[in-house]
């Protein structure tokens, strides 16, 4: 089969690719293993480190064009990846360009698989920031969504289109709602939650970081190396096990920013732990604040979705991951 | 201040543009009334019968090209009522044409506004249909929207567009939610409603109707009296009483379509309830099947807005305002 990942010179998109070219097949529709013939790897930018790789196409457009689309995506494109997106805090700052990548980029992409009417498998991911306002301790599969930034409601906008697509029969949609990503290595971001890897990534690094938010901030986090696995396994859930309800919560680890200093000095040391300066930022307090800080996640593991066992076990898989020598 | 109202053709717009009319006033943003300049009414077919309005201008166009919409909508606009849409039924049997009237148009309405940078008050209407799924006895406000219609789907992106673009400053939105309106005069419609009027009004008019659910299948009805009332209402609560939820449940009346058949024979008599044939209708169970029978109501009535108190009551105000005879 031909696999195609949006967003694919991302961090998770690169991570994924690698994952999927390492595995080398994908459970087909029938719940038997099919040989990825084909990766495509679609970005704004050229996805690099697969110039020896004979099966990834790195292709480079932009994805809220019809024609980039249609040329990434044909009736033998059975797996689709969408994890292009402009993050939290961007779509915060530019509303349009938030509405043209997270919501008519995904729309555009529905499209193109409803027009082509192979009923391709379309994974999308979704987040946190769909939640919002008055929220339960712990959010349910039927909580309300309440979104209360831009990104949001896109991605809020985009679950409902990709459920009715698959209602209809126009996609095998499945949307994965990811906790927030931590810890990704690299430079931080514009996403409101960037310092959630930011606060144990510089600090490892041998570099301050800045906390803009209290100690006592509840976030529900998730590792690269689960989000990867969650993803594979959420595209490779069985349809029927599904039903209408095409969306997941993926399960994470609910904790504290304070608990999060903890884990990081118990497994690096007080020195490293220590690099932390706390500088409120009311911007990021306000979007951070307005996302859960724990979901229910017994439907995830129903479908055999399994998350990370403890935030110090998410920072060792970090620095193994990267190599980071802890001095 | 300048009235617009889309679908001002329609059977709620015209009743709306009458009341309006017969006010000539609405409450402006700070509270205080103010009359009523223009009242501009788009639909793609003429507005009938404003003839001898003064404030009345009748404008013709598709709604979903942003020059009809620039057209209709300036710096003086002050006050929209949103009522253009296809019905469930035909937006379900035709794809495209429910995505182009009840999202595309929807949203470009909302960037008008954006772009003109007014902040004009806005008010959307949705309905019952973006519920779905296993749903509680008694809706509540937190419930989870899970839409099993294309048209559900779209109402509820338009609830998710018009809150971000309220919490943006861009407009003063709000959503009023609209049970079934019944009793409708007139005919038939694409809506799988349109039983939920035709079952009362066909046999008052000595013609038989077909009901296509069983008899126990529940519905929450608004008669177009209240339904006008509330629109008006809604429109005028003031922006801070919404806060950051700007979709408010407009309060329904729950009944069987065994009583309203049962209220029909109360007030018109055995023969006129006896004109009703039952043949079920797979297609028109399933959609209405998914909508709920019940809601909370509240928080509407917290906000000053009042439904119909026996569904008799609404029969018999529809044979007032449509000057039947029963004999």
């Amino acid at each position: 089969m031909k696999v195609l990942i949006t967003g694919g010179a991302g961090f998770l998109g690169q991570r994924l690719a690698r994952e999927l070219l390492n595995r080398g097949q994908l459970k087909g529709p029938n719940g038997q293993p099919e040989s990825i013939s084909e990766l495509v790897l679609l970005d704004v930018v050229a996805a690099t480190g697969f110039e020896h790789e004979a099966r990834v196409r790195v292709e480079v457009g932009d994805i809220a064009e019809r024609a980039t689309l249609e040329r990434v995506i044909d009736t033998q494109t059975h797996t689709i990846f969408h994890l292009a997106a402009v993050v939290s805090g961007q779509a915060e700052a530019d509303f349009e360009l938030g509405m043209r990548i997270n919501l008519d980029a995904s729309r555009l992409l529905l499209e193109t698989c409803r027009t082509l009417g192979h009923q391709p498998r379309v994974v999308f991911t979704s987040s946190v920031a769909v939640y919002g306002g008055t929220l339960p301790a712990v959010v349910q599969d039927d909580t309300a969504l309440n979104p209360q930034s831009s990104y949001g409601m896109q991605k809020a906008v985009a679950e409902l289109l990709l459920n009715d697509y698959a209602r209809r029969g126009f996609v095998d949609g499945r949307v994965l709602r990811l906790p927030t990503i931590s810890v990704r290595p690299g430079k931080p971001n514009a996403a409101a939650s960037s310092f959630a890897s930011g606060i144990i990534r510089e600090p490892l690094n041998g570099v301050t970081a800045v906390c803009p938010v209290a100690g006592s901030t509840r976030l529900w986090l998730l590792s690269p190396r689960k989000a990867i696995a969650c993803l594979i396994a959420g595209c490779e859930i069985d349809a029927a096990a599904l039903g209408i309800q095409r969306v997941v919560n993926l399960p994470g680890l609910s904790v504290s920013v304070d608990e999060m200093i903890a884990a990081l000095r118990e497994v690096a040391g007080e020195a490293v732990a220590a690099r932390i300066e706390w500088q409120a930022d009311a911007r990021v307090e306000k979007i951070v604040g307005s996302w859960p800080g724990q979901w229910d996640t017994s439907r995830a593991q129903q479908l055999g979705l399994v998350g990370d066992r403890s935030f110090a076990e998410v920072i060792r898989s970090y620095i193994e991951d990267e190599r980071i020598s802890v001095s």
